[in-house]
């Protein structure tokens, strides 16, 4: 049976990922060796990190005084980097869902956290709009994609003060104008590598102004310095994404994937909408996101929740529960989701639903 | 050609590992997925981090009330991680080599550091003794195993304070008593798995003493409450290291590995003692590395040094070439490192000592 990949994290990978790094754990760059065994130091391994480098800011079209890290410790580590290394009086955060307020959390242990916005009122089921965000804060913060709740911020705005950005689910997904963001960063296991490495897109000059003991690996110039190379990077990870930058390029980079996103994405909005027993979660089409798609039983049918979980988990589809705090059914379309798991998707809702009228 | 390789981190792993991940990333676990692409929280990869756990205590015999954690950000996050959670008023340091000094520099931002003893001055070619190991220190920080400098304390010492030991680079390799330390941590990229995750051992009595803002990624407790499933784990690592824990049990376990090292190391030490044209850098047999054996061209050789760099190399040899401070060539005998390897490059130093008498 056909296996239909819809995890939220960490999920999908290209083919060409997959089978690249399968083979390289086997024989890497023809040393003989697994990729797994060889010296980050070795020049193998130098030329992976170099090329990964730089095709991160070739497809993303990074400008000159950004860098471009592979660091370790996921997101979560960068909740609590972030405010280390940019925070001094007063930071601005907006919140729109469960990663939003880990970060707000942790950055509450520097002072004072302006949450300019939230949409926790109505279970983060919308993108809050109209906010100000306060000129004298240090940074203000945003999730660009919420997982859980199947909200997107799909444009680049402006801000008045450094604008940071948590991209752990959909960088890479649309185009995306750096020069808008002081730091970016996100865990790479969603459109990006297993997981294991994080990436940071950091304007160099927003560092160097802390009077504060930072810990060595959470100080964004110790990686700048080194090129990721301070300590041992993860080499799994990192040979992975490379791979995966490398399936960007030949697949028409950035613009291409988003061309596609908004396609698979619209097409099961499309039958979300239609279909008589099931609702989306998002009603606002401009914050739907296009990456996890999140929907429920319509009222009157929530009785046939589990139903069909086990009637799509019997047609191959696998990681569409939602989470716990949302329920219902939440279906991740990664870049290298393909159409064609998209239409099985919609194909066993409609059936289902053909089955329960 | 056979591919001897003796690279000292990321460095060699059982072919068992190797092709269990291999098969891994194109198959996980019967899932029609690769394990790169399957959710932490999926039963398959819940089944895998709960074996890992289990199978590190039951080969390291660790008794109860300890807890074992696999993250992220590598043993230079440890360095600020031991004190961010053990620091009070002071603590003391052993200082063997560059990894030690590190770990010294970082604590030094958290209040007064004793260095009870150091080998500097002899460019750490041996493990100081003799030292007083202060009672009103909050902790004592060892590093076992020094891959630079190629010495080991190969024993658990009495502490009158909480011992914390970087294990990094000989974890594994030789049965330890437990009950000794209070934390022990290292990187998995020498004796366990690939880079990108970090095993901590910590006593769980010790924590939960302190009063300052501990990151909470950098909080023990934080990854004890949550085994080690705070945040998403390096799933491919920790998949990994699954596998060269069932590898050493399979294998007769760590009493096995000792013998086997001691073995290996043996014959490596005897070649370089005999030979007239090399020297190994730790005199004292007792401090002698059986993970990273370091030896340089004896007085009045020195010229031969990169003729015999070439020549290994040209014999399969991969990853000799000494730490640049020490100079000369390491061999790095991990577990995996199968006799046979050893014998080759004592052949190849036999050969090259007849060809330049």
């Amino acid at each position: 049976m056909k296996i239909h990949n819809f995890y939220a994290g960490p999920s999908i990978l290209p083919q060409y990922t997959i089978k690249n790094t399968a083979d390289a754990i086997l024989d890497f760059a023809g040393t003989g060796l697994s990729v797994m065994e060889v010296s980050h130091r070795s020049k193998e391994f130098v030329a992976v990190m170099d090329e990964a480098q730089a095709l991160f800011k070739e497809l993303l079209n990074i400008p000159d005084g950004y860098s471009v890290l592979f660091v370790g410790g996921g997101a979560s580590t960068q909740f609590a980097m972030v405010p280390f290394n940019l925070f001094k009086k007063k930071a601005a955060y907006l919140n729109t869902g469960a990663w939003s307020k880990k970060a707000i959390k942790e950055a509450q242990y520097f002072g004072e956290i302006d949450v300019v916005a939230s949409s926790e009122n109505k279970l983060f089921n919308y993108i809050p709009k109209g906010y100000t965000i306060p000129e004298d804060a240090d940074y203000f913060h945003i999730t660009t994609n919420n997982t859980i709740y199947g909200t997107e911020i799909k444009y680049d705005m402006d801000s008045p003060v450094p604008l940071v950005a948590d991209m752990s689910s959909d960088i890479f997904s649309r185009p995306v104008d750096i020069s808008k963001y002081a730091l970016i960063y996100g865990g790479a296991q969603k459109n990006l590598a297993p997981s294991g490495v994080t990436f940071v897109i950091v304007r160099d000059d927003i560092l160097g102004k802390m009077d504060r003991y930072i810990p060595t690996m959470l100080n964004y110039q110790t990686h700048i310095d080194k090129g990721s190379m301070f300590n041992t990077p993860p080499v799994v990870p990192v040979f992975a994404a490379l791979q995966t930058l490398q399936w960007l390029k030949q697949n028409g980079g950035i613009e291409a994937m988003h061309k596609t996103n908004e396609y698979k994405a619209g097409l099961l909005y499309n039958e979300i909408d239609r279909n008589s027993i099931f609702r989306a979660t998002v009603v606002e089409q401009s914050d739907r996101s296009l990456m996890n798609i999140c929907f429920v039983m319509k009222e009157g049918y929530e009785g046939l929740e589990k139903a069909f979980f086990d009637y799509a988990t019997a047609e191959g589809m696998v990681g569409i529960k939602g989470h716990r705090s949302v329920g219902g059914f939440r279906a991740s379309t990664y870049n290298a989701m393909p159409v064609d798991s998209i239409k099985a998707l919609i194909k066993t809702m409609q059936d289902f639903e053909s089955n329960n009228k």
